[in-house]
């Protein structure tokens, strides 16, 4: 998918919210803000939301004190999430349909973005979790759950931390089927990496990987040849976020996009209204409209 | 009142909202959005937001077809102010306070402003408009009422269209003074002009001068000498909307800001919480959180 215009205020915005998290003072921040704008010129935007994401978070953690801005807020989700997970699964338990309540949670879970927004409360949090199981989901619910049945081996690929406790729910529902869960190979945004994956103890229903990349999706090319490996093996793929969807759509395969539409962007893309939830493999996209 | 690290991406976000106005197409918009990128880092930061917005906005005129991107916003603005103006004026009639009132309303008006948001629809304009007669006024409005009485003369800085007509509402209510009202010189964002000023019949009821400048504010120095004699000149100085908030706390005289604060920078600057109507000339600033 290719960059447009109303991601361009989002990744600045991103920019300055990872200099609140890691720079010291205020002096500090806008010396960094002055140098990064000096820089912004050079990036090519004729390439996915996540390619130039992934620039320029790049950036950001070569100007700053640390290589991980955003671990305490990673941490943060993990904590909230991890002490909201036994009475999700309780729900899930209690549903008529656990596969289809899992995949709710999992998407609900996805709101915890801060590449989409500069915070998540957790009032914000707990009024969609309260809304969740009665959110309807749009695409290809019936095929996903038809693929899923019939898989034997599912690659899942997170998007955030503190959701990946969401996704967690949803791996316990899968089948027999043999999971793997590849998380970023490094750091970039509020992106899960393998400590997440351990936090929610994932080793425990799935074979943990990381993709060898620090874009805040799945970019093949950039990803390790192991990674992409077990992406052409897997008889169906998981992606979770808009940063997979960015990054992932014109690829062939059987993969199913699971993810809440959370900016004007990626619901034109889609072809699904803001705020849907979202389970497809095959999408309609919508003429952009930038008015 | 300096920059802070969240202008920023304000900033870029009204570059981005100014292409989508005036480019024709989606390829001409990321070419000239690359183009202002290239040059973004040459503007030092070191200044106050509208004189930095000045700098920003000329520059988009530069590359653009048009020197007066937000003219059909404005325009539409107006409209719907002047269909209001009938029923409100006679609210204001109606009151047992009709100053206040009218302060009320003209404080408002001032939701219209395309800078600090991208977007205003006419629903929540209406929707202000139903809560504005019981929203309290914080600030020094008894000493705004005092000094109107005293005042043989009076000078009024607008902020945007549409807003405008509100402001000639106050003005209707101003006693018997002289009122001048001062428009900016140049269209900057959609900021009220002297077209504007005559679209709202202002003539009728104050004399109409323009301050020479193009900056989204009140910069003195860059204002012509008529206009800096007139605002030396003035009893009472009312100052409408965040711009002007700006650029003229740091100034002497009797100087009443009337505003709204629309965005948290302006609410740490100022002391008072989002979303408050303010009339004061003193301001009890708060230490500026980046959290």
């Amino acid at each position: 998918m290719k960059t447009s215009l109303d991601c361009i205020p989002c990744f600045i915005r991103q920019a300055t919210d990872t200099l609140k998290m890691a720079a010291k003072s205020e002096n500090d921040r806008m010396r960094l803000i002055n140098n990064f704008l000096q820089w912004i010129g050079e990036v090519d935007l004729d390439q996915s939301p996540p390619a130039i994401a992934q620039i320029i978070h790049r950036r950001l953690r070569g100007i700053l004190p640390t290589d991980d801005p955003y671990r305490a807020a990673k941490n943060m989700h993990n904590a909230l999430a991890a002490s909201l997970t036994p009475s999700i699964r309780r729900r899930i338990e209690a549903s008529p349909d656990p596969l289809t309540m899992a995949v709710r949670y999992a998407i609900t879970g996805n709101i915890i973005d801060l590449g989409a927004k500069n915070s998540i409360g957790f009032g914000e949090i707990y009024a969609e979790l309260q809304s969740a199981p009665q959110q309807p989901i749009f695409g290809d619910m019936e095929a996903f759950k038809k693929a899923i049945k019939q898989a034997k081996t599912i690659l899942y690929l997170t998007d955030n931390a503190g959701e990946i406790f969401f996704d967690r729910l949803l791996i316990e529902r899968l089948s027999d089927a043999k999971i793997t869960l590849a998380v970023r190979g490094n750091p970039v945004i509020n992106d899960a990496t393998r400590s997440d994956a351990q936090a929610a103890d994932i080793g425990a229903v799935a074979e943990i990987i990381d993709n060898g990349s620090d874009a805040p999706g799945t970019i093949l090319d950039d990803c390790s040849s192991e990674f992409r490996r077990r992406f052409g093996e897997a008889d169906v793929v998981i992606a979770k976020g808009q940063g997979n969807f960015e990054s992932l759509t014109e690829k062939s395969g059987n993969i199913f996009f699971l993810f809440r539409t959370k900016c004007p962007v990626i619901s034109s893309n889609s072809g699904f209204d803001l705020g849907t939830y979202v389970a497809a493999n095959h999408f309609t996209r919508k003429d952009i409209s930038c008015n």
